[in-house]
């Protein structure tokens, strides 16, 4: 495949970055190329396939590492763990930090999209570089890179319990003097196959309404969304996955209309 | 570690059914151990961080047979065969055709549990002797077994994309000459940040309602909900992962009480 000026400088600085050199350039090149820049070209011209790969191997590496450097924990802490470091926060920091947001190849529609699509592009493409190194050089290539750049951001701290949100919602209405309230406003389904809906109020106000299996889900799930919408909390890991799946899903409807 | 004739028989019968012997039969005796039979003991003694390894060196495996096999499939085709392949109904098929059901060792607490206990050990089980080839005998081990027992399941078809809720109820409900109405019932949050609520009828009938970031998510989910409410899906990967945390919760809870 023949590089255009701006391909080929990239590959180099990426090489440069990872501290490598591919014996195939072209996995690279795939790698840190986002998909607006391939449009109507086959899906391994993008970083896209390899971001499926390299989430799974980058996965398996750091829960070697984590089981390892940790053997007093038990598979909850170790799974916060791997989360933690995994998520697109951390990625994104740590490709940032490496350089990375100068080597992506971005087609002409999504140079001005700002930096919400960098930090994911940039979340993307550590991933794909993972599966890039892996198919380049094997397993020992990807750790390596990963043992280098990720793991040592990688702590104790991140097996914590997160709070559970009704007591988190009531410490933050506390400091305003509100004691929030619930109150089950539906109940859905034949008795063995039941959901609740349940309503949390601040005072006469009602922040949010929650639905769930039992009242306790439904409670914590009221309790969680008036919690996003106060603005206590960042966007769940889950969220931000589906939002990804969304912009993904109105990419492709773009493309088969166009 | 001294192991009871019943471990021993089970330790055997295991490497048997995998095929390898083990250089350290502690970390297959592990693997093959539900927690209700170490109470007490040290969190390394039951499957439990091994299941957590096991499942991030099952995904990258899968991943990488999949990324391979299938050249033309974009990511989101790769991820919907890999979550079908390791999803709990699969692994402890596998597992049970392979004859681990009789290999697990239970406390005397579990011993009465029944088949849905039986069907999650059996899917923690297979995860957990996927780690214990890994740390045993390395990556290559893990593959080994895993592209005797699991990957031969694997198949395009596992690629197709899932029915939208909303068609599906629509479908289904058409069968008894019902169409299904949607109504907005309620919209909580700021501008910028809207949680909306919808209904889904069936004729005057409310037969569910469903929260999203838009209108359209908010009736997807009530149709979803609707689906399950009616008995036309089995339960969500999501929903069971639930269960399951929530089980090991009330375990943990039950622990530190006693």
């Amino acid at each position: 495949m023949t590089r255009t000026e701006e391909q080929q400088r990239k590959v180099e600085e990426a090489q440069r970055i990872i501290g490598r050199d591919f014996d195939d350039p072209d996995i690279l090149l795939s790698a840190i190329t986002h998909p607006s820049a391939t449009e109507g070209k086959p899906v391994k011209f993008s970083y896209e396939r390899l971001e499926f790969l390299g989430d799974s191997i980058l996965g398996a590496i750091v829960a070697n590492e984590a089981f390892h450097e940790y053997p007093e924990l038990d598979e909850g802490g170790l799974t916060r763990i791997k989360v933690a470091l995994v998520s697109g926060t951390s990625l994104a920091e740590v490709a940032e930090k490496l350089g990375f947001a100068d080597v992506i190849v971005f087609g002409s529609s999504e140079r001005g999209t700002g930096r919400r699509g960098l930090h994911s592009a940039l979340e993307n493409v550590y991933e794909a570089v993972v599966a890039a190194l892996f198919l380049d050089s094997g397993i020992a290539g990807a750790q390596a890179f990963v043992r280098r750049t990720l793991i040592p951001k990688m702590s104790v701290e991140m097996a914590r319990e997160p709070e559970n949100p009704k007591s988190a919602l009531q410490e933050k209405l506390q400091e305003e003097g509100i004691t929030p309230t619930y109150k089950l406003v539906e109940t859905q389904g034949p008795p063995h196959d039941r959901t609740f809906v349940s309503q949390v109020f601040a005072g006469m106000k009602a922040l949010a309404s929650g639905m769930g299996r039992t009242k306790k889900e439904a409670e914590s799930q009221a309790a969680k969304t008036a919690l996003d919408a106060l603005g206590f909390t960042k966007a769940s890991k889950a969220d931000k996955a589906k939002a990804k799946r969304e912009k993904k899903q109105s990419r492709t409807e773009k493309k088969n209309k166009g």
